[in-house]
């Protein structure tokens, strides 16, 4: 069940993905440990950075790997194959990167750049899910001052930057224009003072996203760590919230290597433990046609969805193409399809991890084998937003030739 | 929910597809009194013609269009977007057209070129599914003479050439070689004196396909017309027997086009005549969430199967395009592929055209409206051969790596 | 595959099944030549009377068969096993034949009786799904006048008393007292002066309910003619609008009883034509493991939807067995495991009518068999109210302890 | 979502409920702390004991509970809607309380009588599965001894008295008849010299089953001590083997009382902390029609299950009460319903017990709630044999009139 090589890939892909598979093969060793005891990814992110993963997603232009949204899915997707947490804390760090490169904020652009090339910073975001923002930003001198808590922030206690979203108090000016009860996206430095995170991420399954709580208390940043800045009400134009449906995709991403991931660990321990059903008649669990059948109908459903994936990536490759001159409607075109792409992988995941264990047999449910992290691991993160909602706008493009209201999940 | 640019197609085959889309739309006007009639598609195979679509598997090289596999499957998808019977027999045509272009037997060549080129000719086989065949072939002074008979013969009633293969009687020799029980592929004209039609066809579905019987009593055929013979035993490259899983494409593209066709009719229909339910507090049926989440599930998975079937087709275009080289391994890539769509496919389908009078109402029911047309085409095609075993042969793959053992379903 | 001694009957039950059994007998003979040809079903309903089985649901003391709710439905399922529509008209009939006993109007009563009892009388209804009452009534001298149209009125045509809603005219009073715009339950004979019907059920399925539409044109009725009269907002008693629920058990069953002959069917296929997969290995279609697990998954879940609807019938029977001491709670029960029962039914019976096909093979979907005519009934009926109804009437009880609002279909 | 009164129950049943829902309640309380730590289940098999609820199987003859089948299954389910381990050792003890008080061994009869009646004894089983017995025994003095290991033994550290089954060595004789080779029934007491348990039960769910191995050197027993003997080929009578899936009901009843827990538990969830979702519009979580549309299916679902579950435990009722007079075929009628019931306990728990968190949202994946107990334990419990099997057992009597051959499994 190698691969069957649906696409050609490009060298720099595949030189990526060699460098993933280098990634996958120690990560596997310690999966079972590791999700057990849910620490903190400091280590395996180190791995990402030896293997030279955490600046593919920079321009070309300015040092780094230029990857196309595609190329990042596809790696993104094999980390996934061995480890879903730190593929997802992947997801957005790489596409983080790119934060704050265009625009005027030079200072900005070459500190960021500076960290993720010479210094192989970490990315996270605080905020991504803010709706509406629970931080909020006021003048302090020159700079400001940022305070409030975030529930959820996946990567942020390990990483090196991060993103913020807040809500500018009243009063509050920016260049002296006033921007009170406007939305600003700032940068801010980990560690720094007045930044604590709650070490309280205990979930069922992403153990090691660290995705726990942050607190801000009157945390400083500089008129440089300014990314942007708008009233709330402000339409951005598609170019810019396009990266939402991307997003998404990138979690179609860890389901479709998770599910992957699990249909293969099924597949070697039925090779090595599988024992035939004692009413059988077969010698060996895996001539049995009742068995074969059923791993056909997973491959089967797994394949469609990493097919839709691949669909939705190479879509979203055209569509960063077009740059700012990206239509509503084709901003819509691959959102619905991104949202296609994860109804798919979240089912077709869920089904797989569950299924595998009627296929390997009783033995296998005992807790060293740990196969139940891949149902967890995608319980879990499935989660996120709801999955009706998801066919809830694919169906309203579907029936009603609406496309989805752009906003922080749609 | 026009399509989704998820690829972007060469000139020639948006020209085909501008054709297809021509010819589609004059399909769709009458395809209720179609089905009911279930008559023979003379008039259905002549649009065909004169929108130039007969002639597009044909290399260049012979004047043809020289469409790849993954454009013939995109044309044929498009004609089953109107009425399936017709994209089955064209299946069976378009691939058809390239038997006995190559090999030395040039007298074959140019008469079946002059045919298709220049006098609009159909093709239709006779006994792909032949296992073991059921038609003999003897000398007959210096031709042969064909007896038998075959249950299913789609198109070939309306053909004007077709493909038959036969089993070579005791003592029958070609060019002075004892073909004694060997097999062997002829081209028989139609008509031709001996060759008779049941018109026997009378199925829930597919009713224009006009897939009955054929009889051949003593048909006399010539030494130009034998396009191959070979002892039963013989194994074929891989690069001959690949066209079996790219037939089975075809079939995916089949359901696929017919999922997409009841698709849009039930969205059509929900705009014009649907009413929203007496108990939902909603004005219009479109406006129900239930049934547009029911909407984004079907149009969520139809994608899917829409996906795995372009990437059955890409991986087909690159598999034919090493000729010769291809190996084994690569055959059987094609057709996990091909397999999985064809599962994909089936199963969509079969979803998408019985779900979608649940989202119209009651009233969908009558009969004026054919609706149950989709089910009853897809029903009956996906009989061809039983979705189990290409579970299984898919399963046997995944689990054991073991391709499929090449023959007439494999 | 017979059934599973799971439930003991009552001897009168077992007396009625071997009439029905009887009665199934005759009708399976001709069932797909009755499907095609959509005829009236009036030698079907003489099979019903001659048998016995239009009076069963006829208090005893009134001399009728006594039959319990469960009982009733016991039989419909039975005859649903050779024919859904017959089966459908039945159910309206059997339930309707307790219309008019109690109150009174002992003249309504006594016609009544004499015409089911004496006269071999069936019953149908104009305008149960009246939402609101599509038809009208005025005074005419000592009696009144109904005058409108109602678009479906399965069984009407060829019954002999017809069950009306309607809408009171302005001005129009009963017994001296204004009833403008009050509803009423009118007995109406068939034939009448007035009465018409159009002829028009033209659906693909349930083809033999003679469901068309029926016209009313100052049809005369006498006083003695009215069930009942209120204003509409007026709450009836739940045990007066526990008949909605029951009905939908009803219906259930006829998806019961319809997937069971489709599985009988199958079954009796493979064992007399079933042809093993050629590259199976098998002698018989039916050692194939692949169809038997197939095979037992459909009988696992009609199994499943038979037990609910079982369940249902028994609560039923508690229910009606309290009278008027039903509480609202206690009709909100039997609603919920009605809706339960109808739910699993409805999709427990389109899996079946549409898999036994896969199980069967290519040659099944010969038109001769008919065996199509299975999913096009069970499609059809399902359509009658819609099944996210049915779920979310469930869901919010099972989530929020909401029993249904009672009404026309709830 | 209180229980539709579906059924009237026995007031010794409701009285067993009664208790049941008191230990229920207590156990509740601890669930999820008691799940993650595993430990042996004394305190909980205390509760069970104080709670009058291990002698209810028990003939009333002999001064236990009497209790049928269904009424055992009943309390099962019931135990299990709190704690699916706890429920799943009493199945095996409460069915194996049984064993032993027929036939001429008074003595043990007697033994076995007081130590449940009076010392509140507790029962498992060491070699339910065997196939073949992994243990031997051969003579020592006038008793035995008996020599082996077996890798799982559900609750058998925790109890006084096991049940072992064990191959006769070469030699051996009983009653001075040489039964080399047999095989034979024991009870041994816990603790006994030479007995000892691995501790190593360690399982993803089922985590206080106390699953681990167990290993017997040289344990001795007497005479009284053995139940049965017979050469293995011995084909046992019906009432004996029907045994087999009337424990099938059993477990059907882990599935549905677990799913039935989740299910509530989801509920509750929802009420005190769901959250409408930011798009939905609503102000409460319960109130959005996609998630009380997802509920109604999986209440749907369930009540099915329920429903299939309470039908089997009927039949085994009247299966039980016909003694030796049970045939082959009704025997074989228990095993199928009980497989269909098993089967669709089986799918409906896995289905509810993965979906609840969709319909909670993201929150609800926190360690704390332990709501993945549920499908842990369902996963893991359903692992005890192949549900393909159990599709494989139906399918041969729904397709070929075959009933399973009676072993330790069918």
């Amino acid at each position: 069940m190698k691969d069957l090589m649906v696409q050609r890939y490009s060298d720099r892909l595949e030189n990526w993905l060699a460098q993933a598979d280098a990634v996958v093969a120690k990560l596997e060793k310690t999966a079972v440990a590791r999700d057990a005891a849910g620490a903190d990814p400091v280590a395996e992110i180190d791995l990402l950075r030896r293997a030279g993963l955490l600046t593919i997603a920079i321009p070309e232009r300015f040092g780094g790997g230029g990857a196309t949204p595609s190329e990042i899915l596809r790696v993104i997707r094999r980390i996934a194959e061995a480890d879903t947490s730190v593929a997802q804390i992947l997801s957005y760090h790489l596409f983080g990167t790119r934060i704050g490169l265009d625009g005027s904020n030079t200072a900005l652009r070459d500190k960021r750049l500076d960290g993720f090339l010479n210094r192989g910073w970490f990315h996270a975001g605080i905020a991504q899910a803010a709706y509406p923002p629970l931080l909020a930003a006021r003048n302090d001198g020159d700079g400001f001052e940022i305070t409030g808590a975030k529930p959820f922030t996946s990567g942020a206690a390990v990483a090196d930057t991060l993103q913020v979203w807040v809500r500018f108090a009243p009063g509050t000016t920016v260049d002296a224009v006033d921007v009170s009860g406007w939305l600003g996206q700032f940068i801010v430095d980990n560690p720094a003072p007045g930044l604590s995170f709650g070490g309280d991420w205990d979930a069922i399954g992403q153990r090691q996203t660290v995705s726990g709580s942050a607190k801000l208390e009157n945390v400083r940043v500089g008129r440089d760590d300014l990314v942007g800045w708008y009233p709330e009400d402000r339409r951005h134009p598609p170019h810019i919230t396009v990266h939402v449906p991307i997003l998404h995709i990138a979690f179609a991403e860890l389901y479709v290597g998770t599910a992957k991931d699990a249909l293969r660990a099924a597949r070697d321990y039925i090779g090595a433990h599988g024992r035939p059903w004692v009413t059988s008649g077969y010698d060996r669990a895996g001539d049995d046609p009742l068995i074969i059948e059923r791993f056909g109908r997973l491959s089967a459903r797994l394949a469609a969805a990493e097919a839709l994936a691949d669909a939705a990536g190479r879509l979203a490759d055209r569509t960063e193409a077009q740059g700012p001159a990206l239509t509503e409607d084709g901003r819509g075109e691959v959102a619905i399809l991104a949202y296609q792409a994860k109804i798919t992988a979240h089912e077709a995941a869920l089904e797989v991890t569950s299924q595998i264990f009627e296929l390997m047999g009783a033995r296998s449910a005992t807790r060293r084998f740990g196969f139940d992290r891949f149902w967890r691991n995608v319980r879990t993160h499935t989660l996120h937003d709801p999955i009706h909602y998801k066919l809830l706008e694919v169906g309203d493009w579907a029936l009603n030739d609406r496309f989805p209201t752009p906003d922080y999940y749609r």
